[in-house]
Formats: C-alpha cells, sequence, structure tokens
C-alpha cells in the first residue's frame, strides 16, 4: 500500500498493534467461573471507588450529551487549592499518559533523545519511539534510578528524562535529596519528568516535596493520575504541574475536549475523600506486610516496593516465569509477566483486598509445590 | 524561559491557550437563572442520550476503578456488524478529534500540507499547524465544498485533504457522485479524511454509500462520532475506518487506553439503541423546518442546512453579529458566532426541542425588533 509507505520510520517500525483480549474473554476462553479470579495486574485499587465519586458520576451521565468543559474550571480551581500552585500551572490529561505524551510532543523529534531508566515504565520509550527521538535506556542500580549515572548519559540532544518515583513495575523510590540534587545539576534546557502517579501509596516521611520544586525549576514536570490511589483507571484523569510557560505550550496542543466530562466529576470529588484515599492507603501498608512475610515463607525473592505492587522473581529460565504466571492464572489469579520490562524473571502482583493477598499467596504456592 | 524556546515553532506559534469559561460561570456572571437558559451552541442532541446508553454506564460506574478495555474488543465487535468492516480496519477515539489528531501526525509534518475548504471544521487547520504542516484552505463555493478546486489545490507536497460531510457549521452537504468522482482523480498516495459526523441526520436518499467506497480507495478514511445523534458528547468515543494497513499505523500511535470504559460500555449501547437515534433523526427535522419556517417569516438569510444546526446571517456590519450574540445571550439563549470559521457575519444554531427552538425564534425576534 502506497500512502501508508509515506508513514514515518518510526511509526512504521513499532511493533503493528495486537488488539488484546478483555479479562472476560480470557475467563471465557479458559473455561474458569468469573466469580472466582482475582485481577492482581494494573495496580488498580481493591477498594474500587470512593463512593462519592460513583455518585457525583452517576449524576453526571444525566447530562452527557452536552460536551465537556474543555477548561476543566471547577477541577482545576480544587487542584490548585489541593495542591497550592497557580491553575495556569495545570495541564489536565486522558490519564496521565495524555500529558505525558503532549510533554513528548513539544519537545521530542528525530534527532533528540530521551533518558529513562532500565526496567522503567513503559510508555517513556513508546514515546520516545513514536515520534522517531532516541531512546536511552540507562542501567539501573538494584531495580531502581541510578540518577548519577542518568545524568552522565545525558547528551547535547536530550531534550526530556524521564522519571517515575515510585518506579512501575519496580516499586523503588529515589531519595528526596537525590533527586533535588539531580535537577540542581542539570541543564535547565532539559525537561525533567517526575511521574508520580503511585505519590499517595508513600508514607509521608518518604514523600518529595516536589510539588515546590516547581517555584525554582523552569524545567520540572510533574504528573499524577486519578487512576491508582483515588480508583479512578476507567475514566482517564491525569494532570501534570509545571512552570506556566510550558503548561501553556501543552495546554495549546491538547484535544479541545481531552477529559470527559463523567472523568472531570469524578476527579473533583475523589480528590475532596480524603478519607477514602486514607483508607486505600493504609489497606495497601497491610497488604503488602501480607505478601512480603507471605513470599518470604514461600522463599520467594521480592523487590521492596513504595507502590501498590510488587515484583518477586522466579526461579529458573525465562520460560519459568510465562509457566508460573499461566498456573497462576489457570487458579484464577491474574498477574502481570514483566518481560517487557527487561525483567524476565520478574512477575508483578498488586495488592489487594485481605482474600486477594491470601489468594494469590495460596496459588504460588500450589505453584511452587508442583514445580518442585 | 530556556527550555519553552526549544519547542517547535509551529507550536509557539498557536494562539495561547484561553481557559474557556463554563456555561454554568457565564450564567452566574450574567446573572442569567439558569433555569430559563438553553444551550443550543454545540451540535448536542437535545433529546439527551438514550436511556439504554445511560443505564449501561450506570451500572459500569461500579467497575471504573479498573483500566478500560483497551482493545475495545466488544464494542469494535459491535461496530463490525453494524457497518460491515473488519475489526481490522477501525480505530477508536476519544471523540473523533482524537482519530482525526492520529492520522494528521502520521502524515503532517514541516514541509507537508493539508488541504480542507474554507469554511470547514476548525479542527483541521489547528491539526495541520500544531504539526507545522502548510494549511491550504480552499475558497468555498456556496458556503459549501468546491471539490474541483480542492483537487486542483494539492501539491506534491500536500498529505491528507479534509472533507467534512455535511459540514459544520455551514451544513452543506457534497453530493455522493462528485466525491467518488473525486476519489477517483486523487492520487492514491493523498489521504482523503471524510469527516461524517453528522451522517445520521441525513435522509437516507442523502447519503453517501461511502463505507463500500473503502474496498476500492485505501487512502479513505471515514470518521465518526458518539456525539451527536447518539447524544455521547460528553463521554468522548468516535472512530475512524479505513484500510487495515492504515488502522494499524493508528493503532500503534493511540493511547493505550484512549477511550474510558463508561464511553465504550455507553457506545455500545447507544448504537443497539436504533430507536432512539430515528427519534433524534426525526425531531431534527421537524425543528430544521420549524426554524427555517421562522428564520424565513424574520426576514433572515441562512444557509441550508443538512446537519443538525443551522448558521444564518446578520445584517449589518460583523460588530452587530457579535452584538445580536449577546443580546441572545442575556435572553438566555446561546448560539455560537463564527467569526473564527471567516464567517463573522453568520451565527450558528443547533436544532434543539420545540419549545427551545420557538424560544430562540422568539428571541431572536426581539433582538431584531429593538435594532431597527
Amino acid at each position: 500500500m502506497k500512502l501508508c509507505e509515506l508513514a514515518p520510520e518510526c511509526i512504521r517500525a513499532i511493533h503493528p498493534y495486537q488488539p488484546g483480549k478483555p479479562i472476560s474473554e480470557l475467563v471465557r476462553e479458559l473455561g474458569l467461573e468469573k466469580y472466582g479470579v482475582i485481577k492482581l495486574a494494573s495496580n488498580e485499587n481493591p477498594l474500587g471507588t470512593s463512593p462519592l465519586a460513583i455518585e457525583a458520576m452517576t449524576n453526571a451521565l444525566q447530562e452527557i450529551a452536552r460536551y465537556p468543559d474543555g477548561s476543566g474550571f471547577e477541577l482545576k480551581n480544587a487542584l490548585s487549592k489541593h495542591y497550592g500552585v497557580n491553575v495556569d500551572q495545570i495541564v489536565l490529561g486522558n490519564g496521565s499518559n495524555d500529558v505525558l505524551e503532549l510533554a513528548a510532543r513539544i519537545f521530542l523529534k528525530p534527532g533528540a533523545s530521551a533518558v529513562y531508566s532500565q526496567h522503567a515504565f513503559a510508555i517513556y520509550p513508546l514515546l520516545a519511539q513514536a515520534l522517531g527521538a532516541h531512546g536511552i535506556a540507562v542501567p539501573a542500580r538494584l531495580y531502581g534510578h541510578d540518577l548519577v549515572a542518568m545524568l552522565n548519559a545525558i547528551t547535547p540532544e536530550t531534550r526530556i528524562v524521564f522519571i517515575a518515583n515510585p518506579n512501575n513495575p519496580t516499586g523503588t523510590l529515589c531519595d528526596a535529596d537525590d533527586l533535588l540534587r539531580f535537577l540542581e545539576r542539570i541543564s535547565p534546557d532539559v525537561l525533567v519528568i517526575l511521574d508520580e502517579a503511585y505519590d499517595e501509596y508513600l508514607p509521608e516521611a518518604n514523600k518529595a516535596n516536589s510539588i515546590s520544586w516547581l517555584r525554582k525549576f523552569s524545567n520540572l514536570l510533574i504528573t499524577r493520575t486519578f487512576s491508582k490511589a483515588y480508583g479512578l483507571a476507567g475514566i482517564r484523569v491525569g494532570f501534570a504541574l509545571a512552570h506556566p510557560d510550558l503548561a501553556d505550550l501543552m495546554n495549546r496542543i491538547r484535544q479541545p475536549f481531552n477529559v470527559n466530562s463523567i472523568g472531570l466529576v469524578g476527579a473533583l470529588a475523589a480528590l475532596q475523600d480524603t478519607e477514602f484515599v486514607k483508607r486505600s492507603y493504609t489497606l495497601n501498608r497491610a497488604g503488602m506486610l501480607q505478601i512480603t512475610n507471605g513470599l518470604r515463607q514461600l522463599g520467594v525473592e521480592y523487590i521492596p516496593s513504595y507502590g501498590n505492587f510488587i515484583s518477586f522473581r522466579v526461579r529458573g529460565d525465562a520460560t519459568n516465569t510465562i509457566k508460573t504466571y499461566q498456573s497462576l492464572l489457570e487458579q484464577g489469579v491474574i498477574v502481570r509477566p514483566l518481560g517487557v520490562y527487561d525483567m524476565p524473571h520478574h512477575l508483578r502482583v498488586t495488592i489487594g483486598l485481605e482474600s486477594e493477598n491470601e489468594k494469590f499467596l495460596h496459588a504460588l504456592e500450589q505453584v511452587l509445590k508442583t514445580s518442585l
């Protein structure tokens, strides 16, 4: 086909799209009873969503024939108050994926490069590739970001450095002081994207005061999401905080109605339900303890995690990891294999409800027994 | 700020972002009672949304903490059956704006050009500008697309031709035979985007059998939306139909979860509620008759429209058009001024419910009386 040959080589080189089957299809095919299947694969909130947010969204459905408020007036005002930033520092997105892409589209192009860590969130290399930019994956240190090595990896062509903190799928956390030093040392014409999707799961003592850094570093962009602790993954709301000049550029190229009405209303209500976020945090801490204790008892090696998930190592070769994934699936427990993250020996499990964590540990125990 | 100076000139040249106030704010500021305000400004469905779709979406909110099905499995299967295309010919989008942007991002770049008609949908020139491509606006004929002139405007650098059919905001329709001739004559390495957002409002006799053309023209892309007759503007679902090779390229660069869960479920239910679409069509035809009759009685010139809206001319200079817009607003009737569409003497009104149309006509009559 002649037309498609005119598409940029960088897009034609992307792995062709493989439509994935939804869980419901998978369950049907495997003959599993849906009732018994637990999904601990996507770092979703096992508590669901704030009931106040559900109520607000349900009500808003009555007006769904109307276009969304393209300016996100109310949500941006609420975020402004909540985070102590100006409204003109906020960019709303169709999930934080959207704001990551907006920033990438401004600064990445053929000839430019983006720096990120080995084992970092899979979207970063994909964004660079789709824009024809060079992706520089810096070897991780103990599965986490090696900030000094990342600084050294920067070339004159580097336009963006991505830092996920905590990182998905490793759960590792950069020290706040190290991050600050990184920002002080990096050239101000390189954009630093600090992806804090899992920030709400951090104990207060571990939180970087990153938002206050925006006053000092005009090359800092912080991204957050309503998909994790706020329990709104399905409705797609994320946002970026940045210098007003950068936020303005991003707002110029975003789609006018990039965030849907239900997402706007749901995020607003979820932001205000601090009780729900607190419960989500507490449940996650308890579940993390439950799972790490369980893994230790099973003699399974894991990477200590600051997120709402934990990655553990499967003994033997990479094939064995996939076998373990399959065996868990057949027992109705869905986790995530990490081959795409350059971690072919690891599986990632999301911290669930107590009963779900127990079911996962039990299923894993069965797998380990039979593979002895 | 040094960093932002590294942004491409084409993005820096975009008009800085002006956050618009939502209607609710405007009404508050003007001291208008919300009760009495009617919004006929965004071509939304005055009947609202299919009750079946509302019900499906309400139920789906219970699972909103889960990520959407990124493959859109069920909706794509339903669209495949509904339109007689293969699943691999479908690209789902966060509104049709999203699929328009995906196609533009593949083919437009500095040095390339896009051809569209004067008075065509405002998103086309914006897409070209954001990508640094040259936008070629071809003078309209009787406010509609001059397909022969558009063909002649194509240069070796042209990668996309946008055709909105019916066109927003003029409501004009290209003849199906003329479109077919256009496709037969255009170079197969120029993408033709046929934007059929208002297709559901066309009488059967006026519908082009455009989807069948996909079998013959691998450079044809058809876009449709759930925002208009399906009454789902707030939840953002649109889609493109194209040759599988092109659809694949678009799917490679779309955001993995670009369509939210509620949109997927709502669109599926709305697609199946053919009764609601039929009612929407019938109401629109009656309302169009009511408004055109009313405009004629008031001696107001209008552009005959095939959409769910109609653009009418305000006598006097462009200032008078804005004055008329303001006067209507003060009477609680919100319409759309068309300066941005190179039509500074026109206002566009969406066809509403019978009572809304009556209120609009009455308000317009008052304005015309006082300006005599």
